[in-house]
């Protein structure tokens, strides 16, 4: 049975040693978050992890959740853990004070998810597409939403959901058939089926809030086929009182079935149908634009900020989901290699009174172990930093500084969704396949992190459609702004560490990742625009070359630290001496990758493209 | 529910167009393998395998093997599927004419499996397993085990088994502690535990024949702690009179239990109990030697070459089981990505009239599916090329040509066995990935795929310790030879090819992943003696540059044929010039990933190693 420990000493060290978090006074609630107050929480939320969610994972998976009777009900434990879970307060850690929540910074919050993650990510999804939608309905709904509903959601009475899929379309959402119509009393009718809604039901609490995108057909009943009448929408499970908040009745939505699924199956994915639902428009008053000839009209859609910053939240919750299962992957990898006995080291013996030596001894075990656990630190350190920047975008004095945070946190958010939930499979792999054969027993819960992963690649935008992104849209807006943005940050600290000699293992490599970032870049302006097929066929790998190289950009960082650090003599320094092995083995093991991405990148679409799609 | 379509074109291709074995009359069997003959057979094959097998893979994972008093039952229509299967001849492709086989070569024989696997590998782990337990029974068995055990195992009517690994112990057997003491009769009492017994116990067949390995004690009742006295056992489940042939009673074998694995559900993956079980010791009389002061001594151990033939014809059998998923999940990526509609080319629509264009318009799901069969088609290539080496080693008479067969086949092996099944996994999760949200879902099958291809990776010895035995062994051993001979080959062929203009896409990416290889070699001669760490650090990249050059070199001469037929003009020029666009992309977008492996190859043990194991 695997186990779990929360990396707390990594994250403090991110926090208060490469971020110091502390001495951001300008920025909103950081000033409280002291290194003790840091460490509390930190330290609450891992034993809540540890203690009550990781025990329940297993159990998960191989009960799945059931629907017998038009009732879901979740795992053995689940409910009475999410009970926990909100009686702790980790429901509200970054939810409003208004409503009662702890109003902590994302940079806390995702530290926290990626712990909730590791131990059970089938369980933590309920509570975290719960805090998406309730924060999504904090930034559209009306007043008594935000008191009765949001308030009932960060206390964990009712759950909530994001229902944007539909059978035949789930990226092109242009050919949405899900339609809400308007009642005289302002409300909608929605009618359509959703699928793929995690958390969509279950026996956990007793009202569930949908959020919902439909669109609101023409004068003439038929649904546009392009974006212009697509509106977001609140739909209760139970429908609720304005006036009191108490639930009045059950609403149109009734769940059709949940599916069977390779992993996260402590997770209920249903499919809901929805029948005349009631359902509340959000967005407030549609905004108007003044058209070519100079009429003032009413747009047809509302709300969809909201939807779209739950949906960026989101992808930022799966890239870090890919870190977490990494992180618990890799922890049971070395465990495992450490106790298995198999063998002498190539260089004799290593444990001579033993009957063989532990398997830790083989270089290519260790290079498993240490892939992984490199891409972890690495990622974790990025995705931090990236939280962060959320903060700086919407609160620092400074509007450059805002700028700037709000181009790069935009410029990493895909890389973050799709890079990191690769590495994290590929760390999920490593480890099960550091177990050998015992790997693929289900006992042993290797094989159920390389499956929980998998979906991590898929949902919430498929990793090539976040590629994509990337190269089409992310790398462009406003004339590559965020872009060279990014670039002068990694431009700037290799100047700045150029002539330092112990850097020099660092800044090189980095410097050889960072050219071939400009060379992808520099391949796409001028031939992307020619052949936007180009763009496609290069995409998926200049997102490896990016986050590969972003990674390098924070183990070069973390190393110039971890040598500072020694040099001062504090702190511990077997961690700081295992931060520079593990910046050293990216440097030396995954830069080189880049020199092939970036061939590949530049060899054009027309390899791709050439052959029919009937001679496939 | 997925499909597959048994590729027989492209093995009729490759039999006639690419080895043209009928020319081959000089090897046994050979020249009846005329095209009729050949297709006759693998159309034969196809349709058993579509008809039969394919439909039973789902039913096999979702209900799996049941373990309920002592008794082990196969999935809903396995048991009459494996009737039909021998009914139809399949089970003796390649048994010895004597005992009633159809003495095929493996060339056909590696081609039908193909076909099994994909359509069903848990299936057809049970015949193909115990097909390799009767040859290795026919190599090393006494007369009445020919004439009334392999003659029942050929015929379907008993099944066979391969038992080696323990619980404590796979990869090293030095470690194993099951015994066999000698009796006054010859035979010995065999009592032990083995684990990850694929079709262990069944209720298929009425008897099973366990061939397994184990350690004779010492006369102090000792187990040695090498592999000296180890041996090569035959152990019937029940009980055999060697006069008739005839079951008498059951044998001292029980099944302790099934594991619960992540794939291949439909096989029964069992804990053997051995308790004093009657088993027939295998090899004929041990062979004597000579130790340095003189004496003649016994061997202590026999009919290990027979286990060793065993585990390589199943480590080719294995990366044959990586071709076949990847097929298969091609197969079924190409149909999905051509029906699902959804967003638009990027370079205009292609389907006006729909709602969206068919997803295969997107560069990246072409990269996805292409980089699937350039793969399987190169790869299916070099098995089938190696399996007709395992007939020219055997049976050329060129004792030239004899020797450079074996050395290449065993250079090739472990590439095929671990390459070949990471690159099967990756396909697997390549087309799963083109379904999106859909192949996360039991129903559509994709994600089936990606569970079993996983095992591939894992059993006949994991895929670092193939990468081990390549560099280790293979590559050094007598010299350096296979290598040395290999090298000579693609030498060959570049020289042969570098004047033609319409070759060169294909001779310069030849050649610079040739060079690569090289380099490899050289590095491993000049540090691996240093401090054999190196070696091991290196041997999983150096596999990698290995496979992917030895995959070039079939889709380099796979062009050059494809060139010629299409200047012929006969023959099916879309077949031919598929070929040439496969034979670019593994040029253009494969050979780059080279550079980056040749280059961390040469990075060396040291970053590897530094981190003491409790730093982990």
């Amino acid at each position: 049975m695997p186990s779990y420990k929360a990396p707390v000493d990594d994250m403090m060290f991110l926090l208060h040693e490469f971020l110091e978090i502390e001495k951001r006074e300008d920025l909103p609630g950081f000033a409280d978050l002291t290194p003790d107050m840091t460490r509390a929480i930190l330290e609450g939320g891992a034993k809540f992890c540890e203690e009550v969610l990781q025990p329940l994972n297993q159990i998960g998976d191989e009960e799945g959740c059931t629907f017998e009777n038009g009732v879901v009900r979740t795992p053995t434990g689940f409910k009475e853990a999410f009970k926990q879970y909100c009686e702790g307060g980790w429901n509200k850690l970054g939810a409003p004070e208004e409503v009662g929540g702890a109003d902590l910074p994302s940079v806390i919050t995702f530290a926290f998810s990626e712990m909730g993650s590791s131990s059970n990510q089938a369980f933590s999804m309920y509570p975290g597409l719960s805090s998406a939608a309730y924060s999504a309905l904090w930034a559209t709904g009306e007043d008594w939403m935000k008191k009765h509903v949001v308030s009932k959601m960060v206390e964990g009475e009712w759950t909530g959901t994001m229902c944007l899929t539909e059978p035949h379309c789930g990226t092109d959402l242009k050919l949405m058939k899900t339609r809400a119509v308007e009642q005289e009393d302002g409300t909608y009718r929605l009618s359509g089926t959703k699928i793929f809604i995690s958390g969509g039901d279950h026996d956990m609490t007793d009202n569930i809030i949908h959020m919902v995108i439909a669109k609101i057909p023409g004068e003439d009943g038929k649904l546009a086929d392009d974006l212009s009448t697509v509106n977001f929408f609140m739909v209760p499970k139970m429908l609720i009182d304005p006036e009191t908040g108490k639930i009045t009745q059950r609403n149109g939505v009734s769940t059709g079935s949940i599916e069977k699924k390779m992993g996260i199956k402590g997770n209920a994915t249903c499919v809901l149908n929805f029948d005349e639902a009631v359902a509340y428009r959000l967005g407030g008053r549609p905004s108007t634009k003044k058209t070519e000839d100079g009429k003032v009209v009413k747009s047809k859609s509302a709300g969809m900020a909201g939807m779209f910053g739950m949906m960026n939240g989101a992808r930022m919750g799966v890239g870090i989901q890919g870190i977490a299962v990494g992180e618990v992957a890799y922890q049971n990898g070395v465990a495992y290699a450490n106790e298995r006995l198999a063998g002498r080291s190539l260089t004799g013996p290593k444990n001579p009174d033993g009957p063989a030596d532990p398997i830790m001894v083989f270089p290519d075990v260790r290079r498993l172990l240490l892939s992984s656990r490199a891409f972890v630190e690495g990622a974790r350190a990025l995705a931090f930093w990236v939280s962060m920047l959320f903060t700086v975008a919407r609160s620092a004095k400074d509007e450059t500084e805002r700028q700037e945070a709000e181009d790069i946190s935009q410029l990493m958010t895909p890389i973050i969704k799709a890079y990191f939930t690769d590495r994290g499979f590929e760390a999920a792999n490593a480890s099960m396949q550091v177990f050998g054969g015992h790997g693929y027993i289900r006992d042993h819960g290797m094989e159920q992190f390389v499956r929980d992963a998998r979906i991590n690649q898929v949902y919430e935008g498929a990793n090539g459609i976040q590629a994509l992104d990337l190269v089409g849209r992310k790398m462009t807006s406003k004339g590559g702004r965020a872009t060279l943005t990014f670039f002068g940050k990694i431009d700037a600290f290799i100047k700045a560490n150029e002539n330092d000699a112990e850097m020099k293992p660092f800044i090189e490599p980095l410097r050889t990742g960072y050219k071939r970032m400009g060379e992808c870049a520099g391949w796409l302006m001028n031939n992307a625009p020619k052949n936007f097929d180009n763009a496609g066929a290069a995409s998926y790998d200049v997102m490896n070359v990016f986050g590969t190289v972003a990674l390098a950009f924070m183990w070069a960082q973390m190393a110039k630290l971890s040598l500072a650090k020694l040099k001062e003599g504090t702190g511990n320094a077997e961690f700081y001496n295992r931060k520079l092995t593990l910046a050293r083995y990216w440097m030396e093991r995954e830069i080189p990758m880049t020199a092939a991405w970036t061939e590949r990148a530049q060899a054009g679409s027309e390899g791709l493209m050439e052959l029919a799609a009937a001679n496939f």
